[in-house]
């Protein structure tokens, strides 16, 4: 980790039973074939063979991305034979072993990639044997002592501790040390793809949950992170500009699915219907603002890229007949409704963006005028359209039943039929892969939380009482066709104190990839997933909540956990929450004292700490245990739409 | 006509100012692309160049399709030479041509297909050569009077005589004469291509429309081949049972657009989601029954068709929370809308399916029970689920508000934004050209009639007032984007008096090919459109009705009309309509007498006739004539979604 292109390996081989001969192949492979396009991309630009160094230059076929891939030989003292096939070098290394006794075959790898592609092959080249040669300088122990001193510093800041509950912990380390090896910063506007780095599945791409998903976990562990994933999308503002102009829209447009921001998704119906891959990046830069607290960002790319998804936004509301502004013709998170009107998480979301942008502009007026200004002149963003937008926000139509306190998913969502989702076989889960494709759209099934996400997103926005009738409504209607969605539905019943029901929902939440419940995870890891697993946790049962101005604690425990701990940084100072059955306590490790609310109450926290009693265990509510989802290894595959968004045309 | 296989071509060379030397070539040429894919499908598996004989025997290779095409080479005083190229042969005539002088060149062509294919190459190659010797055997001469003969017929049975407006003239002739000549009943089976057999655009399907529009031609003029469109439906049965499986459902469902019976039709919000197609079909078993009155098909293939269509419309209904039954995402005729719950249309003529179906099976269980027993035991069809349908039908959702009349296309159509579609620029039509496909989706624009399409098909069932605040209310709504469309709008505002908005909606309505005003006509002809102009004149202006027991005419004259006269074939009898600005006259050609309401009064027809005097013309509505469609020039083309439809994955 200490030096990102540098990687080492260590064979150590032992005889148990006498004497043995073995040889051990080490090599290069560019041969590859792209899992799911059956074919290599890879063409071999140079390549060497030498004591000193095996290393060859690939180049991809369709946009000539370069990658350097080098590794030291190691001295033997047997014989050592060098090999050379298509795409392919290597060396064999003989040796003769002893009964009982181990030898090691260590190598050094580098591979290095000219990501913006503006070196030519012969500076890639030169960059990859000066980092090989370096390598070849250091021993195996020397690098692992700065890897183990670099991950220390990691999880100091990132871990959390669970006692009484092995599985959760082991699986909630998983998810940290993955989120931190896709993502740590260290490439300026990069972005975390659904699989990370780790499989071919989606064929790389970053999906527009990731702001949603995994942008918390940095958020509270990683801000250098966080930043690059913003970073991300101010760099491909661009395409996201050209995007909404194909969509006959003004302003920025935001990908479904994309690797260089230009929409990737070949499912018309999502890449054209769905609005909150653009509203999620409008929350995240907010959200980044409020924890991170970095001004220079929020008053540069990030109230561009607000004005820009404003005038999306704008451009893509229509009038309704009935007065109001609404959209029409959408697709809401939950993507078992499609060309709806008046989605009530796409119109709160869009009216939300408004309201936010208008006030970080109304803050820019009083800090900085100028910048803001310039960057308006800039966009040629008028006050008037500023006020056009405000008018918009005020008569969004927001679908709500006042007397029972139910949020409508979309106009006409009431009126669906309905379907007893636990009358449907197992077998015919996942429904992509079993029902024609139509028929999943016809009743109020959903497939994952669509006003319970926007009930967790705009978390403080509702009261009690709504999030407690939304969440026995749509509760019940929620297939999780989805390996995001539990951890919301936990989320809020933890929130609501019904911790059987959190823990129910979480339980998969921590080892979907270690335990390989969809049985793909050799397609790569779920991320989005394995972030969500981080959120279950912090916001669920730590009950934070970071979606107001400052943020706010109201810490639960499962029943079946004797305690847990976390830290959480916040512009600049770290503080650790611990809890068990009887107690939280909320304490500063390092930084200035963090004004912070606690159970509803503001608190300044310092290293002394501030204690709170845990709640006694209310009774769930009856017949609450009763329903819990099906096992996700029958509901959940990979055969969903996101698989679907990820094939080429 | 008289010998379909059989085609005779003459040249006529005529030196207009000295002497000439000209060469003919006569070919056969099997070496075509194909428009749409851009390749030549044919083999050649046999060929013979001789003096008797040039002819060769094409294999299609996706199919296998036979197709023996041969003529006879012409005797010449000059020299002939044969030609042969990779799939061509043929031959060139040299002649000498004097001043003034006319020669001619005439030769007889056979094409033959093996439809069925189940003959081999020798069999069919022999029944070609066959009738290549016999054609040998006639003259031009001959066989052109054969053709006078049979045209003359058909003219007696279908011509439509228009006074005061040529180019109506012109094309109506022209349509009949294309209808007639696509298709006459003369094989079993068969329907009508969207190009008839003119154009590879749409490659050769059959539309779901064809029941619609061009029935009614020909169960007015030709039942024979009324008939084979009909046992086209029954003949692919099993494709429509098979395609109801793929789709979750019981039943047949017929296909959006189709060459052997399986949907064609790669685009899934069409082919899914559209039912119409099905309800179309069993719409047309009922008509022919009533107009042909052919009750040996109605107990037969008839039944077996309502019967299994009801099947598929009783598993695709769903029960509403709010009571009663309905169709949830679907896409009904409109186009510009999809994946809409409670289609007016829909679910209008779904419960008229079940209640046509239940009334012909009471019908048979009066007059052949133990034919009805038999055909229900034979589907496994029990009274129960007969009872079932009845249930449905009875509780099927009609979405129409009482205080206004006004039926609501669909669930949330009067919610839905306005756009003055005035407003929209003529270069931006046609829409799909020239918008972001999803944007047609959200407005209350429609494509095509819908609410109005069952206005005129279910017409006895809707009063004069519900038929006129509908009009008023969807007719400015409907920008016509699809050639069908003006010519139901004529016919509605013909039935409300409308004369003048009658006759602007009709006057493209005969010419649409002949004068080119797609800019398409290359791609071969609109064969729905030609049918819907008869229908415009006969159903608009004669204001024919036949979605009765009977039929009913209460005939109208354009102000820019001085008469017109049209034949009407019914159940053996032909009768003659004849209307001027003074009076309307119906009496019979032939057959037994007629029973038919005239202007809403039973009538008996005989040869002596009844005349009733035309009513006086009553003044337009303020500013009707303002609104008229967008010349058609402009708002039509190629780019629609029927020609996405056709389009191969």
């Amino acid at each position: 980790m200490a030096t990102r292109e540098l990687g080492m390996q260590r064979l150590s081989l032992t005889s148990l039973n006498g004497p043995a001969e073995v040889s051990v192949t080490l090599g290069l492979d560019f041969s590859m074939p792209h899992e799911s396009y059956g074919k290599c991309f890879w063409e071999c630009a140079r390549r060497a063979v030498a004591d000193k160094a095996c290393a060859m230059l690939g180049v991809s076929r369709n946009i000539g991305q370069k990658l350097f891939a080098g590794f030291v030989p190691p001295t033997s003292e047997g014989g050592m034979r060098y090999l050379e096939g298509d795409r392919f070098i290597g060396c064999r290394v003989e040796m003769a072993l002893e009964k009982g006794r181990t030898r090691t075959v260590d190598r050094a790898c580098i591979l290095l990639a000219d990501r913006e592609r503006n070196e030519n092959e012969k500076e890639t080249w030169e960059r990859g044997t000066t980092l090989l040669a370096a390598a070849a300088r250091r021993s195996f122990d020397q690098v692992h002592r700065d890897n183990v001193r670099y991950w220390r510093s990691v999880w100091d800041a990132s871990d959390i501790l669970i006692e009484g509950d092995p599985e959760a912990q082991q699986g909630i380390r998983f998810c940290i040390f993955q989120l931190h090896q896709t993502c740590r910063g260290i490439m300026d506007g990069s972005n975390v793809g659904a699989k990370g780095l780790t499989g071919e599945a989606y064929n790389g791409h970053v999906f527009w949950d990731t702001e949603t998903y995994c942008l918390p976990y940095y958020l509270f562990n990683n801000p250098v992170a966080a930043k690059s994933m913003l970073d991300f999308r101010h760099k491909t503002l661009p395409q996201a500009l050209e995007r909404a102009r194909e969509l006959d829209c003004a302003g920025a447009c935001f990908p479904v699915a994309t690797i260089d921001g230009s929409e990737s998704c070949t499912l018309w119906q999502h890449a054209s219907l769905q609005l909150q891959p653009t509203t999620a990046v409008a929350y995240a830069v907010v959200h980044y603002a409020s924890v991170v607290g970095d001004p220079s960002f929020l008053h540069g790319s990030g109230v561009t890229l607000l004005v820009q998804i404003c005038r999306f936004l704008a451009s893509r509301a229509q009038v309704s007949p009935r007065g109001g502004y609404g959209y029409y013709g959408v697709m809401g998170p939950d993507e078992f409704h499609m060309m709806v009107n008046n989605n009530c998480y796409t119109n709160y979301m869009a009216r939300r963006t408004f309201l936010s942008t208008l006030e970080v502009l109304d803050e820019m007026q009083r800090t900085c005028p100028d910048t803001r200004q310039e960057i308006l002149s800039a966009l040629g963003c008028t006050e008037r359209e500023l006020s056009a937008w405000g008018d918009i926000a005020a008569g969004m139509i927001i679908p709500y039943d006042p007397v029972t306190g139910l949020y409508e998913q979309h106009d006409g969502y009431f009126d669906l039929p309905h379907i007893e989702v636990d009358s449907i076989p197992a077998a015919q889960f996942p429904l992509y892969a079993h029902w024609s494709y139509d028929r999943i759209f016809r009743t109020d099934m959903i497939k994952q939380p669509d006003v319970l996400m926007l009930m967790l997103l705009c978390n403080g926005s509702f009261s009690a009482r709504e999030k407690s009738v939304n969440y026995d409504y749509y509760d019940p209607r929620c297939i999780h066709e989805s390996s995001l969605s539990p951890s919301v539905h936990s989320i809020l019943a933890s929130e609501l104190g019904r911790q059987d029901e959190a823990f129910e929902l979480f339980r998969f939440a921590t080892r979907i990839d270690l335990d390989n419940y969809n049985r793909n995870t050799a397609e790569g890891l779920h991320m989005t997933s394995i972030a969500a697993a981080w959120m279950n946790i912090v916001y669920g049962f730590g009950g934070l909540r970071s979606d107001g101005a400052g943020i706010s604690l109201d810490p639960r425990i499962p029943a079946q956990w004797t305690g847990y701990r976390f830290p959480l940084t916040w512009r600049g100072s770290v503080i650790r929450v611990e809890v068990d059955h009887a107690r939280a306590r909320v304490s500063l490790v390092s930084g200035p004292p963090v004004e912070i609310a606690i159970r509803r109450k503001a608190c300044t926290v310092t290293a002394e700490g501030i204690e709170v009693r845990m709640p006694q265990p209310r009774q769930e509510r009856e017949g609450a245990a009763g329903k819990m989802p099906q096992p996700r290894q029958e509901r959940e595959g990979a055969a969903g739409m996101e698989a679907s968004c990820s094939l080429p045309a």
